[in-house]
């Protein structure tokens, strides 16, 4: 006799909101959470940060090589690496969730666990939510942040003369998703590639940058005191988040050194261990999403300020280039071919 | 030659954002809306009312008889009641939206119309937003709200010997997704049903009360100034809504009489109508979800201030029944069986 695995549709709506409910912290100060119409939450300020991401299953996605864990911490990442971008710390976020009837009551579990975890690891208070049913698994966060200083860092800011700085090593992502579509990583056996451990290792790491990315608060907040003019998150690749940042900026800037990029160095691993494609890591670098790094221009006489200041937090800073008038540099024409090679969800995957 | 309909593929994510974006009013006092990593806006007070709400395709609607424009309309709606319910006027949201790629452009600007047209109305700012693609669409929609008074309206709230009040009418919305499914409303053309101009008014009405829900806001920021002790939005059917407000009190209700229910009046028009089935009126108004009416208990000395300052707004007031201590009541054992009828989302459809 086998044991019949529980889904959702056996507990139902109710009984998936008993479980949610389990979860979540107790309210307090005034607060109200999940188990009224809507939650009352403590205001984090005159002006609040407000953001939302969506996350679909085969889009955003492959259950093939994610788990419900990783899934749950990732919408929360994203959305958290928002605020981040934005001179902001986040508070308080709700939460939707539309689930085939077959999903295992496990996976939820898990799905929650990695929700609640990324939400503790960046103290986010889960406040509420809506369940309904889909024919793919869909989750959205929308998440209220405070801001840091007076203002928020917008990606209007730049100004001529500044660097173009970014933070931590970019790519990485990329690999990761590589690595796991290829079966180097993930949770199956590796079949047919027996991997050194250090490769092995390298493979772990890159599908870490992919499934549990980190949101770069701390950094956000110190780039916020020592003055940052502009700011972004690496989400798109960064010649497009480059582009984002200068256009809304009406800037270009200088032609960068694609030998000084930040790479993720696990990646000259993994492009070694790939023998039928071609992995240009430096390419992996400008185009590859979801590094969920800062890309900010500063004044460049703070550079060694930020540069301590997040080496204390054991990020590394690299100087990319500098802001110039609009259309006098040669950045954007450099970087046009790695724009076009990034991710849109609507046109054919 | 027939000439090819545009869809969300041709114009890519870029493309609708920018679609997106000309819609969005302008951002004043300091505001930032689309266009940076996250909105910034300012806060509705120092406690702020926060909720979301999604709607799935075939799920939460059907696009045999639901317009792009009424489903935008409707998942704006629905979160402005539950922001009512707490005691609240919304603010501003956030949406989500997951699309096919063969959704057609004129689809997603009816949709945008809808969003757009019930945000007006309820002075709601959409602030921003995110895209993915989905094989059904999806549409979630987070909600701020400002209290309307110093404390939120709780479902906690009832007290024994206070009335059980409820604004409108009920199951006008279970008896408008009836005549739509049997095509007696809607977009096509009502084939074999030639119904009576006042049967294809009260239809018609009927429809709209499912397709174009109103929130009750203007009600419940009246209710809130004269002095309510809880509140819910008439989501899940009368019976289970008021199931909630008393368990989340710990209370129980005297019996209702079903004769004195507020029962949508064109309900009895399409009964007649409807040979092959029986619509018990008062069944739809109990189990029915969807109306969107404040159900709520007050001081039964305030029941008149309340019936006039609804009045005014053209909105009658129906005294249901009496709150009493747990278990002493009849309600409870009398409302089981509507209870049961209500809809999950996850359990078989």
């Amino acid at each position: 006799m086998t044991e019949r695995i529980e889904t959702v549709a056996d507990i139902g709506e109710s009984g998936l909101i008993e479980r949610v409910a389990a979860r979540l912290g107790a309210a307090g100060g005034g607060e109200i959470w999940a188990g009224d119409d809507a939650a009352v939450v403590a205001s984090a300020g005159e002006r609040l940060i407000y953001t939302t991401d969506l996350m679909v299953e085969a889009v955003d996605f492959d259950l093939s090589y994610c788990s419900g864990a990783d899934i749950g911490w990732k919408v929360v990442a994203v959305n958290a690496s928002d605020v981040a971008a934005m001179g902001g710390r986040p508070r308080q976020a709700v939460t939707t969730l539309a689930l085939p009837p077959d999903t295992t009551v496990s996976f939820v579990d898990a799905l929650l666990e990695g929700l609640t975890a990324a939400a503790r690891r960046w103290e986010i208070d889960l406040v509420g939510g809506d369940i309904s049913r889909g024919t793919e698994i869909t989750i959205g966060v929308a998440l209220l942040g405070a801001l840091v200083g007076s203002e928020p860092v917008l990606r209007s800011g730049a100004r001529s003369g500044e660097a173009i700085c970014v933070t931590g090593s970019l790519g990485g992502s990329a690999g990761g998703l590589l690595a796991l579509q290829r079966g180097l990583a993930g949770p199956g056996p590796v079949e047919g590639h027996p991997l050194s451990p250090t490769l092995a290792d390298a493979v772990g790491r890159l599908a870490d940058r992919h499934l549990r990315p980190l949101a770069r608060l701390a950094e956000a907040q110190a780039l916020v005191e020592i003055g940052v003019s502009a700011m972004i998150d690496v989400s798109d690749g960064l010649a497009r988040d480059l582009d984002h940042l200068l256009v809304a900026s009406d800037k270009d800037c200088d032609e960068l050194d694609f030998s000084t990029l930040p790479v993720d160095p696990d990646l000259h691993l993994l492009a070694g261990a790939l023998s039928d494609i071609q992995l240009d890591p430096a390419e992996a670098a400008l185009s590859g999403g979801e590094d969920f790094e800062l890309l900010f221009t500063i004044d460049p006489a703070r550079i060694e300020d930020a540069r301590d200041a997040l080496g204390g937090m054991g990020t590394e800073l690299t100087h990319l280039a500098t802001v110039v008038d609009a259309k006098d540099g040669g950045g954007w024409r450099q970087l046009e071919r790695y724009k076009e090679k990034s991710w849109d969800h609507l046109r054919s995957p």
